[in-house]
């Protein structure tokens, strides 16, 4: 059985941390090796790149510089992790990966479609997660959660309007996209975690059919 | 008369450094206020994405996240230093801009130059120098040069190959620009200050002219 590539998305406050760590005990359950990454880090250089995006500045940030480094963390995790750790038979879970790019800077900040899709053709090819788990939540309900946890970054202290945005693409993506699944995240924290362990049973039934039939022809190129 | 961005180019070793300090007497010797920038860096965070590319890490460093961090230091000093001096009537001199990533980011590492015309589009629009100085020098002499002032970074401790293929671009893409010229750079320094010198002041004499004769309907859109 091919290892997969899992991403849970959603805006700040989604649930994503609780969540992804359901996704690794079901992982671990079944006897796979699991690793876990976060976007934008995940590499020491990667991680150095983040701290730049998040921190507040004395200078304005531009929407072109947020995106660049975005992709830029992005590269270097997926060509020296997760690329790595599948080839090694790892599954891997993603807290954010490239749609957190198309909702926060494409509808979030209006940079156009076809600029992000430039971006990700030049630096992922083809390479995509197998599944994505949005937790759609409404950003005032998100924040007001983000925030009882502590301060807020560059990023998360965006107006409401920029996470409005942001979940109007988020949620116009998962519709379009045969990959991604919503999650109701606005209900309580027990049935949000029953929605997604059916979502996940079922997924991992199916991938284990297709895995099956189509034999080692299916080896993921990494 | 409006102020021009004026950058030097050329590979490592090449005398970009005497050279801006002999443009700068230049410009003030004209009168003018005149703002030195470099590239990648000159604005706080521009200059923290300068140190996270030029260090060496423990990862390999995509190409793509090279270029991807090239362009967000740029956007960062376009938008909050170039600009801003140019709106206060300042010249600026530029050490290293764009022509740099097409360089070495497009005929060093190889990567197509179509990805580069749309990030530079994306990040740049139509902003441009108004006069580009090529110091041209091979890439052997200017690496000893260079090695010669003390520890090289890691964009420098690519191999020799790199540098003549950025060498090579550099040529081709200063043959097709009516803003570029190239200058010996192989010289003496003094045959080289001669050279920019001469260079300069006929510049210098015409685009006076083009600026009295267009008045103010040219003043630059910044």
């Amino acid at each position: 059985m091919n290892p997969s590539f899992i991403v849970v998305e959603g805006l700040e406050g989604a649930g994503k941390s609780s969540v992804i760590e359901l996704i690794r005990s079901f992982l671990v359950f079944k006897g796979h090796a699991v690793e876990c990454t976060r976007e934008p880090g995940g590499t020491p250089m990667a991680e150095a790149i983040r701290e730049c995006v998040k921190q507040s500045w004395d200078e304005v940030v531009t929407q072109e510089t947020e995106l660049l480094l975005m992709y830029a963390a992005r590269s270097q995790l997926v060509e020296n992790k997760i690329k790595p750790a599948m080839s090694a038979n790892k599954w891997v879970i993603g807290d954010r990966h490239d749609m957190s790019s198309a909702a926060y800077q494409g509808g979030g900040r209006g940079i156009d479609l076809s600029v992000l899709n430039a971006l990700r053709t030049m630096t992922l090819g083809d390479f995509e997660p197998d599944l994505i788990l949005y937790l759609d939540v409404e950003p005032s309900v998100g924040l007001a959660r983000a925030r009882g946890r502590g301060e807020l970054d560059r990023i998360e202290l965006s107006g409401l309007t920029f996470f409005e945005n942001a979940r109007k693409t988020y949620k116009k993506l998962v519709t379009a996209s045969n990959k991604a699944i919503e999650i109701d995240a606005m209900q309580t924290m027990d049935e949000v975690h029953s929605d997604v362990t059916i979502v996940l049973q079922n997924w991992y039934a199916s991938y284990l059919l297709t895995s099956q039939s189509n034999g080692d022809n299916n080896s993921r190129k990494t």
